[in-house]
This record gives structure tokens, sequence and C-alpha cells, in this order.
């Protein structure tokens, strides 16, 4: 008998889907450099040739039973050693080898470190915005999500909200900054304000609340700044990371869990990820993959067009009178729609060839996702038709 | 809080590692060619040039953003028909590119197959021996595993025992041929029998019972002959495959689940194991190993060793008197010990640095494996050491 939740799960259609579909057939019809498609975050950069000619150079010279061979459940110790020593290099905490499981991308991460620190039953945290896999991510491992309403204009953590939220029975807090829809990074200031909480509720509670900090957008930060390091902030951070932007490689499914030294259970979270392992069918991502990541894992592809792109759209949209938050990284930005129903909003677009996504999924009602990993040529195209979509529709905004 | 059940499982040493890791620190001793090391089912033969050249190919010649891009959520469209045709042509079965969902290994394929049709509480048959990660494969879904126990002396299915077992709470019966620890290989009639048997029971319960055939032995077949395939036998199967052993890549986690077209639900099973992938952050192996692997989806590395290596040890065990069934795949054989307790046996044996593991964990008590995916040199240089164990520690056998 086939499962029935699984089957179930087949009649609701991502909407980043159906719009992504909808600009392939659009762009068959009228040529898809006319179609402004702004759905899908897929990075749109090369690789850096460190991971290409070190992928390349080991398979022409390593020996294939050693290169392909089984990777110990826990990872390639080589490949921890070179994230860990990264992670202390820039971050200044502690890392060894024995705090970093290699995982197939942040869904990989993410999917360990839940189970590692929650059971059946917990809840789980999340902030609006946020990216609509962490419904599946939490619920499918028995956990429940229970979202923090978003804080407008600046999308920063909610705070009253969370203290009201923050119950004995939540287990973990799923953070993401940069963020994906909005492009906000959390300040210090929220971060620090957040670990007070935690430690303050952890002590009241008598077991710790862990903080689980997924960072795939961590490399594309804007202004020549960096993203403050939630790990720096509060001891029980798993730290989930994807190689999928910073190294432009989203489809060879590399990124790691990084325990923090000072976390509770410190030494035993990486193992106990091996035996979650067993389970879910993980098994550590491809050795070559793993061994290419590593050898790269200090350098970025040019992220610098990302920046480009965010601020050829943020000033046209502030220009435009858009409500808008600039963002401090990943490639969206989330301006609030022209009329409250966003949906409405962006099936307007649409008659421009402009493709948006609402953010009702993102737990962000009325506001709408940009995701502007195209080529510059594109977004500079697509200002004036933008201009045209909104002057047209909305005259009297 | 932390996660008491996968912190318990810590406890729970495998006695292959155990041995395993006793041989490498041997090997450091006394020099690693001194140790005859049969305690890991680790491929012992270079990847066949087709998937390497490949993979240097796409990396040279590909443009990186669509080489390293996000596959689909149920794998690249051409390397699903590259394997459907494959399959199509060996087996008779007309699959076509939606049967198939790319996998990383056997170990992903089994957590989708069986989370696709079971659900917690069901149970699911196993035939000892069998391969002891199918312990946590099973229980960590929620579904209770089964064993049927074994049949001595030929190891084919134990119809008694199944027939007894096949209540209606069994949703799923789990197979492994070529199977690993014994080597045996299920003959067309045993196939024949286990279909006629889930066929009339399915009828009976009012629902299908599915089988799950996990073949990552179906290449390292012996004596010239085909391993008879079971979806081929019975509609409702999911064949797991793993490139791991045919390939000689098991680090680079590369296989699919083959959904058999006659199969219930055979258009929705392979959208429900997208769906299983979002909640246990599979989303689908590297795009670069899919793509190699395809390219040499006909092709074996040279596994004329194991056959090679097989046929000296069965002759010796037969010699000097063991019990012993000669394997019809694989890398493994499985004697019966010269002492009820195989694990005392195997402890002897270390005395001679001969590294065999004990079948317990197996669920064949009194049984022993030796995984012979070594250099045929050092199987010859064992031969003496073999015999001298014997006659020394069983004079009297």
């Amino acid at each position: 008998m086939i499962n029935q939740h699984y089957l179930d799960m087949l009649g609701h259609k991502s909407v980043i889907r159906e719009l992504s579909e909808y600009a392939t057939a659009r762009g068959e019809e009228i040529g898809y450099e006319n179609v402004f498609d702004y759905s899908l975050g897929n990075p749109s950069v090369p690789a850096p040739t460190a991971f290409t000619d070190t992928a390349i150079r080991l398979l022409q010279t390593e020996e294939p039973v050693k290169l392909h061979g089984y990777s110990p459940s826990l990872g390639l110790p080589g490949v921890k050693a070179k994230i860990a020593a990264s992670l202390t290099r820039r971050f200044g905490i502690p890392y060894t080898p024995e705090h970093i499981f290699p995982t197939s991308g942040c869904a990989g991460a993410i999917a360990h470190a839940l189970r590692a620190v929650t059971k059946p039953g917990d809840d789980v945290l999340v902030f609006a915005p946020f990216f609509p896999e962490y419904g599946p991510y939490i619920n499918d491992t028995g956990a429940h999500m229970q979202i923090v309403p978003a804080k407008a204009p600046a999308f920063q953590v909610n705070f009253d909200a969370l203290e009201d939220m923050l119950t004995p029975n939540v287990a973990a807090v799923l953070v993401n900054s940069p963020n994906n829809p909005s492009g906000i990074v959390y300040s210090e200031e929220t971060l620090e304000r957040l670990a007070a909480i935690l430690t303050e509720k952890s002590k009241a509670f008598g077991h710790n609340i862990f903080l689980i900090s997924d960072e795939p957008y961590r490399e594309i930060a804007y202004d020549g700044k960096t993203v403050p390091y939630p790990a720096k902030f509060y001891p029980h951070t798993l730290t989930c990371y994807s190689f999928s932007k910073s190294l432009s490689v989203p489809g060879e499914r590399i990124g790691y869990v990084a325990v923090n030294p000072l976390c509770e259970a410190a030494d035993k979270l990486v193992p106990m990820m091996g035996q979650i392992s067993r389970g879910i069918g993980h098994n550590c991502p491809s050795s070559l993959i793993q061994l290419a990541a590593a050898e790269a894992v200090d350098e970025t592809a040019d992220l610098s067009v990302y920046e480009t792109n965010m601020n050829l759209l943020y000033d046209t949209f502030q220009e435009l009178g858009f409500r808008v938050q600039r963002p401090g990284g990943t490639f969206y930005i989330m301006p609030k729609a022209l009329e409250e129903d966003a949906g409405a909003f962006c099936r307007k677009a649409l008659k421009y060839d402009l493709i948006f996504v609402p953010c009702e999924g993102f737990h962000a009602p009325g506001y709408f996702r940009v995701a502007y990993c195209i080529d510059t040529e594109k977004v500079k195209r697509s200002l004036p038709v933008i201009r045209t979509f909104v002057e047209k529709e909305y005259p009297n905004r």
C-alpha cells in the first residue's frame, strides 16, 4: 500500500516552480531573452577554477580505488580539517575536524542538525519570512514548526513574539541570515539579544535550546561587510552551510554542519549525525566533490554581479515608490507589492513578462520576491519594463 | 536537548568496523601486506575509464553554470533516460525515465523506497542472513523489521517461515540477491515462488505487498550467468541499485530506484520519492556524478578478480572440510565456523592475522563472512595460512 502522506503532498504545487515553468514556456514562445525571469534562486556565475581544476587533477592523477573509495561515515578527515581550519581562521571559534560533518548541501545539513537536537513532538521556531522548505524539513522529523511572525519593515527578529512563543516545548530555533526571501542580514545587536533570550530561557527551562543557523548565503554580503556569524554569539549553535552559492555548484550537493565546540555534547553531535545518516540514507556526500570543495574552501565564485544587480533593482524600486528594505546579502530583494494581494500584483506583472514570486508561501503576505541571480544586462533591460508596468497598472500609487 | 535515541546508538560498535580497525592497527605493527584483511566489502578494482573520462570531459568542456546547476528534484532527465533504456534492454521491462529516481547509492534508494510503500507501524520482512544496516534503514522510518530465519545450507528463501510471517501488517518484503554476506543468488524458482506467495497474500489482504529488491551486487555474477532480476517476477517491485560495486565508485554515492511500470501507482512513486527527499534532506545525488555514471551505465570495472578469488577460497574451504555454499556472485563467501561460536572461531583466526567477520550481526550465527575484494596475490598467500590455522586449532574437525 503506498504511503498516503507523501501521495497527498503531490497535490500541492510550488508557486515558485509553477512560475518558473511558466517562464520557460513563455521563453519558448517569445525567446527566453525577452522573459525577465526573477523566479528561481539558481546561481548564475561560474564555479571558481580552484574547484574545477582540483576535480580534474584528482581524476587524472589519483589512484581511482582510493579516490572513489568509501568515505568514513563522518566524512573525509582531510576535508573536515580544511573546513574546520577555515572557520577558525575566519570566525575565531576553535573548531577541530571532529566538529565538522560533511553533508549533501544545506538540506542535508539541516536534516541532520534537526534530528540531533529535537525529538518528535518538540517545537522548532522559525522566523517569517522563511524558505518554504523549512515546513517539510521540520515536520517530517516529527517535530512541529512554529512560526514567529515577521516584523516589518526591517525584518530583524520579532522579539516580542519570540518571547511569547519560547515555551518549554521548544527544542530549537532555526535562523537564516542572510535571509531568503528578504535579503536581510541579522545585525550583531539582533544576534546578541537572541543569544541572551535563548540563554535565559534555557536556564529557566532546564534544557538548552539549540540554535540551528542556515547559512547558504553567508558569502554573498554587500558593501564590503561580513555577515555576523551566529555561532559567535551563542554556544549551542549548529551552523548549516552549503557551498552551492559561494562556489556556484548547487547541483553538486555539498555542505556541512559545524558544531560549535562550546555546545552541549559538542563531542557527541557529529557521531550522532553519523547514526542519523543510517536511517535517512545519507551516507556522506560524493568523495570527489568533498575533496574539490575543501580545496576551494576559502574561495568563492565572482559574486559581485549580485551586488550590482541588487543596486540597480533597489534604486529602481525605491524610485518607483515601493516600500523596500535594502538587502545586506543573498541574491534576493523583497519589496512590498503595490496592492494588498501580492499574488494579483505578480499576475499583473506577468503581462509585462516580469516573473516575480508572491511571498505568501514565505509567510510574508503582501510582499514579493525578486531573485536577481541573472545577467546584469538582462536586469538593465528589465528596469524600463518594471517602470512601465508600475506606471500603467498603478498610476495612483 | 540532544536526541537520546541517536545518543544511545553511539554505544553499539559495529563488529565489522572493530575488526577493520584492528586490521589497520595490526598492519601498522607488522606491515599491512602481512594482514589478511577479509573484513570490509570495499571494491578493490579501478573504475572504468568511461566513468573517469566522462567526468574529466564534462569538467573541461561543459559550461560550469549548467554542469553544476540544480538537478530537477526527480533527477536529470537525460540520466534517467539512459538508466531506463539500459534496464529495458537488459531485462525486457518497459521502464521510461519517469520510473527512475537517482539516489545517493543503495542506502538512499532503500530510504526512499521504504518510505514510499510503508508507514510507521507497518512490518517489513527481511530474510536472514542480511546486511545489518537493514535494521536502522527500516526501524528509523517507524516501520518494524521482522526477520525471516535463514534456511541452511542453500540460503534460498525459507518459504515455510515466510508463509507464517506474512500477516496483513506486512507492507513490504526486502530481498538482496546476490546476497551480502552469503554470496547466494536467488534462483528463478525461488523468485517465482516468492512472487506467487506475495500475489496470493496481497489478494487475501486486499492490499499489495511491495517487494523492495536491494541489488548492489547484481553485476558481480559468476560462471557467466546473469542474476535473475526480481522485478521480472513480481510487478510491485522497487529495484534499488548502486553503481558502487559495478563501477567501483562507492564513495561517489550514486544509485537509483527503478519502479516497475506494472507496479501499483507506478506513475506516482517517483514523484512521491521527490516529496520524501524534502523531509530527509536528500535532494538528488551530485549532478556531475549522475552524468558520469549514466555514461558508463552499461559498463563495469573489471570484476573478474572477484570470481578468481572466490574460486581459490571456495576450493580451500571445501578441501579443509568446511560446510560452505558456493557463491553465485558478490565478493563474499560465508562458511560455517568449525565451532559453534563463530566469534570464538574468528578470534582464534586473528592469531594467524586472518581477519574474518562472525555472522551473528547478519543473523547467521555459527557462520563467518570472508570479504575477498582484495588482491589475488594476497588471497593466494593467505591460503596456506588458513590451512595452518585450521589444522593447528581444529585438528579433530
